[in-house]
């Protein structure tokens, strides 16, 4: 049976979790699918995750490896396609620790720098996993700056080959993903060397193992990097070459080629080539950050129902720790990011899609914007999230420390997003320079993109708010944010130009200014999350409940925001102290308003007990109970420990006579 | 050899790094004691660490039994004894992963509250191992709230008895270390009856497990409670007690006791049991806090001397990224940190050796201000140390993710301060009471603890700064963060008055208050951090050099919090923004000053090679090399993964052809 405390929280919703649960799917189609293969694949026990927390690296590769072979077989069974509705689930349904993805990245580098030929080549391998693929890009010393990369490759005129050659140790490939014990074929970032002269960063296929027996090939050295914090199922692996041959042919030649005779070729626009990266990034946004921070919210919120601990009235039994305001303010915060960052992907979704439109019809203008846009989010998102779960895990105090309540493992994961696919304070710093670039357009009065046109509206005045309820306005909030982005954007751009009329060298004055730069660039992000919130909120009219909820929810991600970085705000006095003592409270006030459906919003993720793998955020709240159960599986229990007879028994031996 | 971009670092040091380190440990004879420890202990293969990242849960556990009766052994040869000069150096040159550490819980449990008698019979037994002592006090359902534990002891006049019993499956005992596979005792903690009336909780000695053969005592059910995020190392336990009977004699009985006829009695204060908690609170600020804090800023700091990252300079090589402002602002203010609570702690030892002669003279009147500071520099220090070492793993990228590095080890391991003895947001709470109490008392005029004397001062004015130089003045910072600490605190003493007086019910009134309560506590604690680093660096004038870098850390630290918290200062325009321009212009000069000492400052922290246990972090800067080296000792390369044969070889079996 489901815990009281916990049943109870969902007798008083004051909205239906089915059809917020639909609404956030979009559409109750979608919710089908999704359960569809949800069910499908945890009904599967070669897919169940249930021994996890106890398994070693080496058992968890092995399942993995498993699993990804088996997923083939379930997908041809199921009908599902890589085009289907079905497949954006399947990810999410495994919940990660699934070998061989970088079979995708693989593909992916071949059909957006190959030929037509190599296409038509290597893609139905790949495809059908009789080459099992990696990317070999990141080196063991240069990791963003790809001009940095050490790896050479050398045309031999003579053979029609390239000698791809490792020429010193901080030049191993270092971090592919399947490449320690998998990957058969790889595609590997090198310096392109013609006749003497350096051509700089381009990718070849190199094949690294044997077809017949998987043993390395000459040349080749190649193995796994060792243990990391988490993806303890993957085989991120090292490779160095040593004088590796392979044909001309071998060289993706979509954008330049090689000749026979040495003569390097370049045809179409490079730009393009920021394309992928951009997609990625969005594309990590939703599975690898804000499904994790929904998790970790329904596991916190659950759990802080059911666990009571200290009185809050005397007399009474012991209180259900999310009713101390304290809690609340740790968790529901969260909570309210969760949903705001699910609309942002909504948000970032739509502008890709609308820049890829423009981009098949060969304008690359939306090229900047969107870099602009997938960098900044994916920095501030990752970082917001991750945050957000260690709070989460946190405030489920010792309980939360067991691997068996899941945060452990959702924080050492999420953690991970903020470094890879661009490390965050590098790509924070790519949306500073192009928010100046359109900030000098705009007081120039040249065109700017819509998404940016805010930072060409004046600047001046105070917040109007005089009550709690003013808070609680959308265009009161929002105008906020709007202000203090465009007073942390144009006060480092007039530093930046202070010190540059001051003499100071150009790249000089950009390093001196990087931290604000930093800031002013969360700080629009930020208003862009606030802002599409609030748009998210008013398209609901039709669906009342859910619009009021939603909008208690965007009052509260916006005043967090404010009360969490009130001095940005009280700074030139936009807001002063008193209007910030009222936004508290009506910061404060909101916390006991949604603490009441806080249960109901979690449950609307629709996570299953099985997605989840938590003692303690199970949908029956039986926490006790479960982290007992689970506790007896742990092997620990299961093998008497050899140490007893080795370094105890001696010790304890002769104690009997003396006590 | 030593990297060269590293060995550079260390040739501009404005100030002796020997003396320095001499200085942190308390004079050169200090730094000799402890360095013959580290060395005794490192050059003792028992006690290596070199495996560590590669090993299971089980064999954690088996090296950490075997060194810890390989410690007895040491220790008697060594000629250390537990109140020697060497004692505290132990467990440092260990570095954690020792096991039976319960042994000393509990025997201080005993020795505080058991008998003449008690403490005759078992502390001998334990001293000598000859029993292997655990205690058992949270349960799996309460933990912060002793009142609410479930366990009974319920006293049988006929037999002389107590039984021990689990009446449910949230009273099992929950987390205790040692208790799960090695302990053969344990202070069990449970609700006294007698004759049907409770007494509240008391401890009682029970034992779990056999001394002939190890086995559970008839009627106790105990094992591993599984994985935890760090302490793998650790058997924390979980106990079920059925009707369990311990001889009359087996309650610990200094302040009361159960006579042989049932009669109830008390003796002496009780006032003292807080003494205890408020001594561990203290004890493991240092070693499981700032000692791993100084680590990790050893590693990221060494290491981001030696990684080079895009160029900062067009023509120029690539840059060292510690000289990117933006990796300065990351790690050196965690130095600063550092440094800060090192010093903090001296002061909190001072605080509690003054205390403790009081005690002694049956003065217990320094117990509420010791309670009080212990609690909010627990919970402060450990909150602020956890973040900066995750500040730290973030800023080395990827290889600060790899476990090699060391930092992800650090980082799970200081979380758990946050939550164990006593959670950090009950913790502030305390604090924050206390402070109320005292401003109250100072607004009555009332007599206040020397140490909160400041809330009596006058608070109103306006920060006198004028320029960048002005806020490098201790007198201004530390004036601004003593005003912010009184404003904080008078106000939320405002807010609760309101509330009570408009009629809201006390508790519900205190519970509302709780969010800026803690905000309080916590700037009580920073306040009180910067004025001991200033008053720390002014006792510095006979060694110059010293005082110089240490005056620039304390500006830093200083500087740091008023910029990360600028609401609380610009709140009532004490600082106004312009001022507020000012201090950032000021702390980011500072970074670049600081930097030029980043790697002495670390070096001065004296960690060896084997104690960090870092492939980024090693003395002599050699990263890419020792990545690489440690990375093929991983088990995952020495043995092939039965993967290949079992899933991928039939899927690969027939490429060639296709080739």
């Amino acid at each position: 049976g489901v815990n009281p405390d916990l049943a109870s929280e969902r007798q008083t919703a004051s909205f239906s979790v089915e059809k917020l649960t639909a609404w956030l799917d979009g559409g109750a189609e979608h919710t089908r699918i999704r359960r569809a293969v949800v069910e499908a694949i945890q009904s599967d026990p070669i897919f169940s995750r249930e021994n996890q927390y106890f398994q070693s690296q080496n058992e968890r590769y092995e399942a993995a490896v498993r699993k990804a072979v088996h997923l083939q077989k379930k997908m041809r069974e199921m009908g599902w396609t890589e085009n289907g509705p079905e497949y954006k689930y399947i990810y999410r349904a495994l919940s990660g620790d699934v070998a061989l993805l970088l079979q995708r990245v693989f593909k992916r580098s071949i059909s957006v720098l190959g030929s037509e030929k190599q296409i038509a080549k290597w893609i139905p391998l790949a495809t059908q996993y009789q080459i099992i693929g990696s990317y070999a890009q990141t080196e063991l010393g240069h990791g963003t700056y790809l001009q940095g990369l050490e790896t050479t490759a050398v045309f031999d005129v003579s053979t029609q080959e390239f000698i791809l050659n490792t020429p010193t140790v901080s030049a191993m490939k270092w971090w592919p993903g399947d490449m320690g014990r998998s990957a058969t074929h790889t595609v590997v970032f090198a310096q392109l060397y013609i006749h003497g002269k350096c051509y700089g960063v381009h990718p070849f296929i190199v094949q690294i193992r044997s077809l017949q027996d998987h043993s390395l090939c000459p040349g080749v050295t190649a193995g796994d990097i060792g243990p990391k914090m988490s993806f303890e199922h993957a085989d991120n692996g090292y490779l160095m070459l040593q004088k590796v041959r392979v044909p001309r042919e071998n060289m993706l030649n979509k954008f330049c080629e090689v000749q026979p005779d040495g003569t390097y070729v370049t045809r179409g626009s490079e730009k393009i080539n920021y394309f992928p990266m951009t997609t990625v990034r969005i594309s990590i946004i939703s599975d690898e950050v804000i499904i994790p921070l929904m998790k970790a919210c329904t596991i916190a919120i659950r759990y802080s129902v059911v666990r009571r601990q200290s009185k809050l009235k005397p007399g009474e039994q012991e209180a259900k720790i999310l009713d101390y305001q304290t809690q609340q303010e740790k968790l529901l915060p969260q909570l309210a990011a969760a949903y705001a960052f699910h609309f942002i992907n909504n948000y970032l979704q739509e502008l890709l899609d609308r820049g890829y439109r423009e981009i098949q019809r060969k304008n690359f203008e939306p090229l900047p914007e969107l870099h602009a846009f997938s960098s900044g989010f994916k920095a501030m998102v990752t970082q917001y999230c991750t945050s957000a779960v260690e709070i989460c895990l946190r405030a489920c105090g010792g309980h939360g420390y067991s691997l068996l309540s899941g945060l452990p493992s959702l924080y050492t994961k999420i953690l991970a997003s903020c470094i890879y696919e661009g490390e965050n304070t590098v790509l924070l710093l790519q949306t500073a320079r192009f928010l100046i670039k359109c900030f000098m357009a705009a007081s120039a009065g040249q065109p700017i993109p819509p998404s940016v046109a805010y930072l060409a509206a004046v600047n001046a005045g105070k917040c109007p708010a005089k009550n709690k309820l003013d808070f609680l306005r959308p265009d009161i909030y929002t105008e906020a944010y709007r202000h203090t982005a465009v007073r942390l954007i144009s006060s480092v751009v007039a530093k930046l130009q202070d010190l540059i009329h001051s003499g100071v060298k150009k790249y000089d004055a950009w390093n001196q200014c990087t931290v604000q730069l930093v800031q002013a660039a969360k700080a629009h992000c930020h208003y862009i999350s606030v802002v599409n919130f609030a748009e998210t909120v008013e398209k609901l009219e039709t669906k009342p409940d859910i619009q009021k909820i939603m909008k208690h929810l965007c009052d509260l991600f916006a005043l967090h925001g404010i009360f969490s970085n009130a001095g940005v705000f009280l700074h030139d006095e936009y807001i002063s102290g008193a209007q910030m003592d009222v936004a508290t409270a009506s910061y404060l006030d909101l916390l006991a308003v949604i603490r009441k459906d806080a249960v109901p919003l979690v449950d609307a993720f629709d996570f299953t007990d099985k997605t989840l793998n938590s003692a303690l955020g199970s949908y029956d709240g039986q926490v006790y109970q479960r982290l007992y159960e689970w506790a007896q599986k742990s092997p620990t229990n299961k093998q008497i420990s050899p140490s007893y007879e080795k370094y105890l028994k001696p010790l304890l031996h002769n104690t009997l006579s003396k006590l």
